[in-house]
């Protein structure tokens, strides 16, 4: 997959970002709007308290058109009750009054600090006036909803006449189970929503949901996927593949800007009895912490691997027959740790990303996870992260 | 439950430990030995490749009766294959020929690096005259196992007529499911084998297994109780009271010394549907790495506690009756974030021991874990220890 060098918007999408006054002078609202209404597919977070804007979203979706998108960063209205709600639907409100359309079509999020209700007027007062600053470069819409990123998150990519773009955020308290962070997809193929949803669906399940930072799932997170049809129809197994290719090397991108991170790791687990076990492998690799910190250490210390293999009680694991490789060299036969020849491996640790592979040696199921190292960075970034 | 000052033996108990060349200068081997044989059941870990002692100790356990037990620290002698398992039968005959019994009355033990095959001559050789440094404190068995421990553990209570004492060792790699670390229980009071392990899984239940250092499952775990009956019949409720506060005081002090720890953190989860969603919203507090690094930066931030009970997907969590106590001040009500008194919390929050507090408002079922923050220490002692 051929990613564009730099990022562009498909026909039809442009965004807009400013400071309103949540955060003292970076920018904190972001707008992404469609010229005509887009057909749209949306999944979310699986934690048990949601925040306001995924309550209202999930109600918004159902009816599977958007012309707009607004994220504020600095505060997640979550943990804020119906006044939470009622300043999401005002969000809204604004936005389309704003951009010339109806609240249903406008899909609200917010990230930030939990527990703290949203200052609905300062973004009301700072949304008056910003369709004016539309324009098309997508990596404006993503410095709008940035807040522990190191920098703004944008990717495009063709396929056949259209585009596809990704806008995302996100560097902390992440593990999708559902969705992910805040991930914004647009294109001017066109697609209805019923398809787009089981696109988007199939694309999350291989990407954003083997996704790990941190384990901590956030009570925030957002994908969705706009379609406003500028270009025409596109053959879908084409665009599904780009979608998917999109989503993976996003994916990636977040795991390698984790907080504090200096290296992304892939768990690629094959030859496994079935995916799911597949895929419970491959979370548990990226998400010890001893496998996080060895690989922090460049320590090719192959007990951990074996370690965070065999702490998946529920799977199905034949110690005789798991062999693994750290990037590319055989550390592990069946069961038992090679002799290899360490300096080289520590050599190849310092890379910036780390494969891990491991064969399970009982079936045909396989499954990646993207995480990233455990450093003093993380630490020091969420030892002093306040909440108000 | 009032422990001893100083922890002591139970009448028959002695141990010794030494340094037999496996680590430079430090203890590394230690002997626990009864003067008659012992009733005895052991629990080991989950990880699905266990250790060789693991594997040998699950084979020795089912006939009931122990006269020793061998541990030794730096080599844990696991995914060591066949060689392993015999080193471990030479571990245990050697020890059998010294204290005068058979090899399938000695459980072994080994703690340290993973994918090393045992240095069984250096074990075998330092063995010989071992009985003659036998002596009554158990702080000195205590000595020969430790790892990355920063003090050697040991507790003692009576019940009745009769001792329990506890010898353990463990600060990382550490989320039992099953047993723990290594944690060994020494009592003269008279019990048959079947009743000892009635007793231990129902102590284990509630400690060992609600202790996580840092989610990663050794493979090394063993949590072995010894009843050699010197001080005759005991009450069985008395013991087993007894029994379940020494485990659960051992699991908080394995907490508090966690690698990099600097606090305790116990999370309380009560008004529960059912013990099994106390036990996983409670665990899910302690692993979470944002509750962690809260704990370490003395933030009261509220946001991480919904999250991390949030993000049990399949506990039965209804926001609108969540209530949560930071050190007993309430700071959450109905789900929502309450206001509170933020300085006095954050001061509460330098106490060496945290107390994270969740009522569900759905039942009667509770749990409580054991934890610790993360800190700077761990990262450093991780990325640091070598495997070879």
């Amino acid at each position: 997959m051929q990613f564009h060098e730099s990022p562009k918007f498909p026909r039809g999408f442009r965004c807009a970002s400013r400071n309103v006054g949540l955060k003292p002078k970076a920018k904190d609202l972001a707008l992404f709007v469609s010229e005509v209404d887009a057909s749209a597919a949306a999944v979310f977070t699986r934690n048990q308290f949601p925040g306001a804007p995924v309550i209202l979203g999930r109600e918004t979706i159902v009816g599977g058109r958007l012309r707009a998108i607004v994220a504020n960063s600095k505060c997640s209205n979550v943990a804020t009750g119906a006044q939470g709600v009622e300043s999401a639907r005002r969000m809204a409100a604004a936005t389309a009054a704003e951009v010339g359309t109806t609240a249903d079509r406008v899909l609200v999020s917010s990230t930030g600090v939990i527990g703290v209700q949203l200052p609905i007027e300062l973004i009301e007062r700072g949304l008056a006036g910003m369709s004016r600053d539309l324009q098309t470069n997508p990596l404006v819409g993503a410095e709008g909803i940035m807040t522990t990123d190191t920098h703004p998150k944008a990717l495009s990519v063709s396929v056949g006449d259209a585009t596809i773009t990704w806008v995302a955020k996100g560097s902390g308290m992440i593990e999708p189970n559902m969705a992910t962070m805040l991930a914004y997809i647009f294109t001017d193929a066109d697609f209805d929503s019923a398809t787009l949803d089981r696109m988007l669906r199939a694309a999350v399940h291989v990407s954003f949901n083997m996704l790990s930072v941190d384990t901590d799932t956030s009570t925030s997170d957002t994908c969705a996927l706009l379609a406003n049809g500028l270009a025409g129809p596109v053959s879908e197994p084409e665009f599904l593949a780009a979608l998917t290719a999109g989503c993976i090397r996003m994916s990636e991108i977040l795991a390698r800007d984790g907080e504090g991170a200096k290296h992304l790791i892939r768990a690629i687990v094959r030859d496994v009895t079935n995916e799911q076990d597949a895929r419970r492998v491959a979370k548990s690799l990226v998400n010890s912490p001893l496998v996080k910190t060895m690989v922090h250490g460049a320590d090719p210390n192959v007990g951990r691997l074996l370690m965070a293999i065999g702490k998946c009680f529920d799977c199905r694991i034949v110690a005789a027959s798991t062999d693994a490789w750290i990037n590319g060299t055989a550390v592990v036969r069946g069961g038992q740790r090679l002799d290899f020849d360490e300096a080289a491996v520590r050599a190849t640790l310092t890379a910036e990303v780390v494969d891990l592979e491991v064969s399970l040696g009982l079936g045909d199921a396989s499954a990646t996870a993207f995480g990233c190292d455990l450093t003093g960075g993380y630490i020091d970034e969420n030892a002093a992260y306040y909440s108000s």
